[in-house]
C-alpha cells in the first residue's frame, strides 16, 4: 500500500546511519587538522599568514605546550572519571539484568511454551521466559550503547577544546567552527549509532521471533530501559561531579580571593573543567539518546500492537526509524550552513548563526517528513487505542510529528527570551542585583516560574492534536518529531562545553585578552543554546514519557486510569512529589560536596606556599578526587529511588497505583525541571550580562566586584544546581519510570498489587 | 435510627456555636483588663506589687503612653488597609456575585418551572433560577462571614499587641496567657461564627426549599465560594503587605544601615508590623474559615445526594456541622490547659505548651468525634459514590474524620521538625551559611523539597482510606476531622503575630532588653507554630479540594475522569503548571513593592536630617501608603488567574478538562506549598538560631553581623515572600477553583466544552 517497498525501508535506515557516522567522521577529520603542537615545518607558512594580525609571542612554542598539557590533564580526568562511574554502575546494571529476567521470566512461571498472543487474534506468540532474555539483551544493549555515545562525545569534546583555544589565536569565526564541527562530531555519532544499533537488534531478535512482532517489540522496549538507566547516572553523577567543582571553586576563588574563572591558581579549575565534559557532554548525550531510545521504543510498541504489526507492514512498522533517518540527513544540509555556506566573521553572529540552525532544521525537517510521511505510510490504517482500533491517516499522523517539532521550536524559543540577556527578563533579575542578593534569587525564582507557561501549553496543545489523531502514537510520534533534529541539536548543545572549556584552557595557558574574549563570546551563546537544549530535552521527556506511560497501560492492559478512584489518585499525589524528593537528594549532594571541595581549596590556599602569588603548584588532583568521590557516592540514592519507585510500587500496588505515580511525576516534574533549568541559566546570564557591561544599563550594574555583582554571583551559583544538576535529571527521572514500568508491565499486570491482594 | 433526634441536634449546634462565642469574649474580657493607659488610682498598687522585680522607670507614665500611641499607629494602619481592599474586592465580589446568578440562571434557561429530581427519584426539585439566586445570596454571605472574621481577627490582635508588651513587664507567663488569649478570642470566634452562619443559612434556605435538599445544599456551596474568594485577595493582597513592607524594612535597615528590626529609625517599620495584622491574622484567618466553609460545603452536597439527604435524615446529614460543634467544645477545655490548668514560669516552658495543644486536642478530639458518631449516625447508611451509592458504616465514618484529624497531627509535628532550630535540618542550613549565602540557600531550598515527603505521604494514607470508606463524602470528614480542632489551631496561630507585635512595640518605645527578650522568646515559639498552622492549613486544603472535587464531579454528572483521554491529559499538565504562574506573580509582586520601599526608606534616611541619629522624625504613612497601593494593585492579576481559570476553562473546554486542571493543580500545588513554606520557616528560625546563639554551634556561627548571620539574613529575606505570600496563597489556589467548578458545575455540564464542541 505504501510507496517505499519493504527492502528499500531495509536499505534506506542503516544507509542514512552510515551517511551520519562518515559525516562525522568527516568532521572529527577537520576537527584534527589543527595540530595540537608546536607548528613545524610544514603548515609553518600557514600559520604565520594568518597569525599576522595578532599580538607577537601568540606562536609561542609554549603556549601550544601548555595548551596541550591542560587538554591532556583534563581528558586524563574525564576518562578516569567515566571509567570509575562505568565500573559502579557496570555492576549495578548487571544486577538490574538479573532483575529484569527473574521479573520477567515469572510472568508466566518460568514456561518454555507458546503461548496465544494478546493481540493478534488465534496466532501464536513466543514464552515470556524468552521475552525476559530478548528485554535483558536489548537492556544491557541500551546501556552499552549509551556508555559509548557519552564517552565519544566526552572524547571528541576533550579533544576539541584545546584545539578552538588554538584556531580562535586565528579568529573567532575559525574558533567557531572548530567548536561547532566537534559538536557535530557527537551529534551525529549519537544519533546515528543510536539508529543503526536499534535497527539491527530488530533484525536480529527477528530472527528468533519471525513473525510475533508482539513479543520482537516488546522486548525491544529494554534498549530504551537500558539508554535511559545510564543515562539517569551519567546526568546525576555527572551533574553533582560539575557543580561540586564550579560551586567550590567559585566561592573561594572568586568570591573570597577575588581571583578571575578559570585561573590556573585555584586549585579546583582542573575539576571544574573535567566537569564540564563529564556533565554535560557525557549527561547530555546519555540524555538525549535516551530520549531517543525511548521514544523509537514506545512509538514502536504501540504501532506492534496497531495494524501495522497486526498485518505485518515491515516498513509503516519502522515508521519511527525513517523518520529519524530523514532527520539525519536534514541535520546534515543544516550543519553545512553553520560551517560552510556562511562564514562569522564577528562576535556578534554567533548567536544568530546558532539560532538559524534550529529554524532551518525545523523547516528542512517538515518537509523531510512531508516526504517521508508519504512515501512510507498507507493512507489509512488503525491505531491501537486502549482496547480499540482507532482509525488513522498518513496526513494525521504527519500532523502528529510535524507539531512535535514545531512544539520544540516554540520551547527552544521561549527559553531563549528567559535565559537570554538580551531581553528584559534576565535584564531585570541583574537589575534586582542593586539591591542585594536576595531580590535577585527572590526575581529568579519568579522568572523560572513563569518561563513554565508558554512551553507548558505548547505541550499541551501538542499532547491535544497528536493524543486526539492516533492516540499514543501519536505522541511517540510528536516526541520523536521533536527528537527528529538531534543531531542539530547536539551539535549546538556540544559546542557550548567545549567552548567553555576553551576558555579555560586559553585563561590557564596564560593567553591574551584579546583571545580570551573571542572565546567568552562563544561561550556566552553556548550559555542560552545550552538552555535551548534543555527546554528540548525536557519538552521531549514531557512527551516520550507520556508515550511510554501509554504504552505501559496498554501493554498492562489498563483500559481506564480513572481518578476518581482512590488507588489512582494516591499515586498522582505521591507522584507529583517524587520530583521533589529527588531535587532535595541532588541539591543536598552538590551542596555538601561543594563544602567539601571548598574547605579543601582553602586548606591548600592557607597551606601551599606561594599558591597566591602563581609560584607554587596546587594540587589538581586532589579536588578532582574529592570531585570524583562525591558524585560516585552521592548518585546512589537519587539514582535509587527513581529506579526502584516503579518496582516497589508495582509489585505492592499495582498498575492503577503506578498510572497515577508516572502521571504525577510527569506532571509535577516537567515544572520543577523547566523552571530550575530557566531559573539557573537566567542566574548565569544576569551575572554575565553585569561582566560583560555592554549597555548603559548593564554597566550601572558592573563593574566586576561591585556589590551588583557580588550579588548575581550569588544567584549564579544558587542556579548551578537547579540547572545543571536538579533541573535535567528530573527529565530522566519521569522518562525512567515510564519505560521500567512499561518493560515491567507483563510481570505487575500478572502478579503486581500484592498489598491490595492482601488486605 | 440515630440515638440523636432531629430536634436534639438543631438545639446542640446553635448551642455550641454560642458557648463558642461566650467564650470568646470572656477571654476578651480577660485580655481587656490590661489597661492601655498610665495607671491611675485604682490600680496602681497591683501594678506595683507585681512591677517590683522590674527595673526602675519601668512603669513610667511615658512608656505606657508610646505604647498606646504605636498601637494606634499600627492599628490605624491595619484597619485603613483593610477597609481599602475590602472596598475593591467588594466591588468584585458584587460583580462576581452577579456573574454567579446570569450563568447558574441560564443553566435551565431562567425558566421558573420546577424539575424532576436529578439524584431523588420521581421528586419535583425547585427550578434552577432559584438556585442561582440562593447560591448568589449564599455567595455574598460567605463573603460577608469572611470578612468580618478576619476584621474582627485584625482587631483583637492590634488590641492585643501592646498589653502583650506591657503584661511582658509583669512576666513572661503573663504575656503569654496575654498573647494566647486573645488568639483564643480570634480563634473561638471565628469557628463559631462560621458554624453558626452556615447553619441559619441552611435553616433560613430551607423555608423556600423545603423537601428539596438538592437544590438546598447545592445553593449552599456559595458560601463556600464566598468565604475563599474573600481569602484569596486576603491572602494574596495581605501577603504582598506584610512581605514588601518587611523585605524593604530589612533590606535597608537590618542589611544596609546595620540597625536592629523593629528600630523606631526605620521608616518601614509601622508598615511592618501593620503587614503582621492584615496578612498573618487576617489572611490566615480568611483562609483557614474559607478552608472550614469549604469541607462543610463538600460534605454537605454529597451528604445530600446520599442516603441522609434522599431519606431526609436532618441528624445524618448535619453530622458534619455536629463534628465542627463538638470541636468547638473540646478546643474550649484545650485552651484551659495552656491559660488556666498550667503556668508559663520560663520561656523554655513556651513551645512545649502550645505542642502540648495540639495532642492534647486531638486526643480529645478523638474521643468526641466517636461519641458524636454514636449518637448521631445510624450503623448503616449509603453513599452516593459517582453513580451509584455505596454503603457505609459508622464507624467507618468514625475512621475517615479521625484518620484526618491524626493526619494534621502528623503533618504539624513533621513541619515543627522541619522548621524548628532545636532539631538538625535547619541547624544544617544555618552550618551552611559558613560557606555563604549560596549554599544557605541550596540546603535551604533542600530541605524544603525533602519537607514534603511525609506529608503528603499522610495525606496520601488519609485519601486512600477515607476514599475508599466513604468515596467523597469520606475525605470530606477528613478534611473537616482534620480542621475539627480549628479553634485551637487558630489560637497557636493567631498568638504568633501578636507576639511579633509585642516585641516591635516593646523595641519602638523604648523598653529594656529584659521585656524585649520575652517577647523574642514568645515570638520564636510563635514562628514555628505558625509553620505548624501552614502545615494544618496545606493538608486540610489538599483534602478539601479533592472533597470538592468529588462533588464538583458527582454535580457535573462525570463517572469516569479518564488520564488516557486526551481532555484530561491537557489539564493535568496545564493544571499543574498554575501553582507556578501563581507564585511568579505573587513573587514577583512582592519583589517589586519591596524595591519600591526600598528606595523609599533609602530616600528617607539620605533627606531627612538627624534620621540615624534619633532626633528626626521618620514618615511613616508613605511607607505604608507604598505597601498597600502596591498589593492591591497587585493582588488583582493573580486573583483574576484563580477566579477566571475555572470558569474560562469549564465554558470552553469541558468538564472533562476542568476536573483534569482542578487534579493537575492540587498535585503540584499541594507540593509547592509545603516546600515553600518550610523553606521559608527554615530560614527564618536559621537566622534567629544564629542570632540567639544558644549552643557551642550556633555561636561558632555568630554573633549579629558575623558573614554567617548575614548569608542568614538573605535566606530568610528570600523565603519571606515563599512562606508568607505564595505559600499559603496556593492552599487558596487549589480550594477556590474546585469550589468554583463545583457552584458552577451545573453551568458547565449544561453548557460547556463549547470549544470542542465547534471543533
Amino acid at each position: 500500500m505504501a510507496i517505499l517497498s519493504d527492502v528499500a525501508t531495509e536499505a534506506l535506515i542503516p544507509l542514512a546511519a552510515a551517511v551520519g557516522i562518515a559525516f562525522a567522521i568527516a568532521q572529527w577529520v577537520l576537527v584534527s587538522r589543527v595540530k595540537l603542537a608546536p607548528s613545524s615545518g610544514r603548515d609553518k607558512d600557514v600559520l604565520a599568514d594568518s597569525l599576522i594580525e595578532e599580538e607577537e609571542g601568540l606562536n609561542d612554542h609554549d603556549v601550544v605546550v601548555r595548551c596541550a598539557e591542560i587538554q591532556r590533564a583534563i581528558a586524563e580526568g574525564a576518562t578516569s572519571f567515566l571509567f570509575t562511574e562505568y565500573r559502579y554502575v557496570g555492576g549495578f546494571m548487571c544486577v538490574f539484568a538479573a532483575v529484569i529476567f527473574v521479573f520477567l521470566g515469572s510472568v508466566d512461571g518460568f514456561s518454555t511454551q507458546s503461548r496465544p498472543c494478546a493481540y493478534s487474534e488465534g496466532k501464536q506468540c513466543k514464552p515470556a521466559l524468552f521475552n525476559a532474555v530478548f528485554s535483558t539483551v536489548s537492556f544491557l544493549l541500551g546501556a552499552a550503547t549509551s556508555v559509548v555515545s557519552g564517552f565519544l562525545g566526552m572524547k571528541v569534546a576533550t579533544y576539541a577544546n584545546a584545539r578552538t583555544t588554538l584556531e580562535a589565536r586565528k579568529g573567532v569565526g575559525r574558533a567557531f567552527v572548530t567548536a561547532f564541527r566537534s559538536g557535530a562530531v557527537m551529534g551525529f555519532l549519537l544519533a546515528s549509532s543510536g539508529l543503526l544499533v536499534l535497527y539491527v537488534a530488530i533484525n536480529l531478535f527477528q530472527l528468533y521471533y519471525g513473525d510475533d512482532w508482539e513479543g520482537l517489540f516488546e522486548s525491544i522496549t529494554g534498549y530504551g530501559l537500558g539508554g535511559s538507566s545510564m543515562a539517569l547516572f551519567g546526568r546525576v553523577g555527572g551533574g553533582i561531579y560539575t557543580k561540586a567543582a564550579d560551586v567550590g571553586a567559585d566561592l573561594v576563588g572568586k568570591v573570597e580571593r577575588n581571583i578571575p574563572e578559570d585561573d590556573p591558581r585555584n586549585p579546583a579549575v582542573i575539576a571544574d573543567n573535567v566537569g564540564d565534559n563529564v556533565g554535560d557532554i557525557a549527561g547530555m548525550g546519555s540524555d538525549l539518546f535516551g530520549s531517543y531510545a525511548e521514544s523509537s521504543c514506545a512509538a514502536l510498541v504501540v504501532a506492534s500492537i496497531s495494524s501495522f504489526g497486526v498485518n505485518h507492514d515491515f516498513t509503516g512498522m519502522c515508521y519511527p526509524l525513517l523518520v529519524s533517518s530523514v532527520g539525519i540527513v536534514v541535520c546534515l544540509v543544516t550543519t553545512l550552513f553553520a560551517t560552510d555556506f556562511f562564514e562569522i566573521k564577528d562576535v556578534k553572529q554567533i548567536e544568530p548563526a546558532l539560532k538559524k540552525q534550529l529554524i532551518i532544521s525545523t523547516a528542512l525537517m517538515t518537509a523531510g517528513i512531508a516526504l517521508i510521511t508519504w512515501l512510507a505510510l498507507p493512507a489509512k490504517f488503525t491505531i491501537f487505542n486502549f482496547g480499540e482500533q482507532k482509525e488513522v491517516t498518513n496526513w494525521g499522523l504527519f500532523l502528529c510529528v510535524a507539531i512535535g517539532l514545531w512544539a520544540g521550536l516554540i520551547i527552544g524559543y521561549v527559553t531563549e527570551y528567559y535565559t537570554s540577556n538580551a531581553y528584559s527578563p534576565v535584564q531585570d533579575v541583574a537589575d534586582a542585583c542593586r539591591t542585594g542578593a536576595a531580590t535577585n534569587v527572590i526575581f529568579g525564582l519568579a522568572l523560572g516560574y513563569k518561563s513554565v507557561i508558554i512551553p507548558i501549553f505548547a505541550i499541551a496543545v501538542g499532547i491535544y492534536v497528536s493524543f486526539t489523531v492516533a492516540a499514543m502514537y501519536g505522541i511517540a510520534v510528536a516526541a520523536l518529531g521533536m527528537l527528529s533534529t538531534i543531531a542539530t541539536g547536539l551539535s549546538i548543545d556540544a559546542y557550548g562545553p567545549i567552548s567553555d572549556n576553551a576558555g579555560g584552557i586559553a585563561e590557564m595557558a596564560g593567553m591574551s585578552h584579546r583571545i580570551r574574549e573571542r572565546t567568552d563570546a562563544l561561550d556566552a551563546a553556548g550559555n542560552t543554546t545550552a538552555a535551548i537544549g534543555k527546554g528540548f530535552a525536557i519538552g521531549s521527556a514531557a512527551l516520550v514519557s507520556l508515550a511510554l506511560f501509554g504504552a505501559f497501560v496498554s501493554r498492562a492492559g489498563v483500559k481506564v486510569v480513572d481518578v476518581l478512584s482512590p488507588k489512582v489518585i494516591i499515586g498522582l499525589v505521591s507522584g507529583a512529589m517524587l520530583p521533589y524528593w529527588f531535587s532535595a537528594m541532588t541539591m543536598k549532594s552538590v551542596g555538601r560536596a561543594a563544602l567539601e571541595m571548598v574547605e579543601e581549596v582553602r586548606r591548600q590556599f592557607a597551606t601551599i606556599p606561594g599558591l597566591m602569588e602563581g609560584t607554587g603548584k596546587p594540587d589538581y588532583a586532589r579536588c578532582v578526587k574529592i570531585s570524583t568521590d562525591a558524585s560516585i557516592r552521592q548518585m546512589v540514592p537519587p539514582g535509587a529511588l527513581v529506579m526502584l519507585t516503579p518496582l516497589v510500587v508495582g509489585t505492592l500496588l499495582g498498575v492503577h497505583t503506578l498510572a497515577g505515580v508516572l502521571t504525577g511525576a510527569l506532571v509535577s516534574g516537567v515544572q520543577v525541571a523547566i523552571s530550575a533549568s530557566n531559573t539557573g541559566g537566567a542566574w548565569d546570564n544576569a551575572k554575565k550580562y553585569i561582566e560583560a557591561g555592554a549597555s548603559e544599563h548593564a554597566r550601572s550594574l558592573g563593574p566586576k566586584g561591585s556589590d551588583c555583582h557580588k550579588a548575581a554571583v550569588i544567584g549564579d551559583t544558587i542556579g548551578d544546581p537547579l540547572k545543571d544538576t536538579s533541573g535535567p535529571s528530573l527529565n530522566i527521572l519521569i522518562k525512567l519510570m515510564a519505560v521500567e514500568s512499561l518493560v515491567f508491565a507483563p510481570f505487575f499486570a500478572a502478579h503486581g498489587g500484592i498489598l491490595f491482594k492482601l488486605f
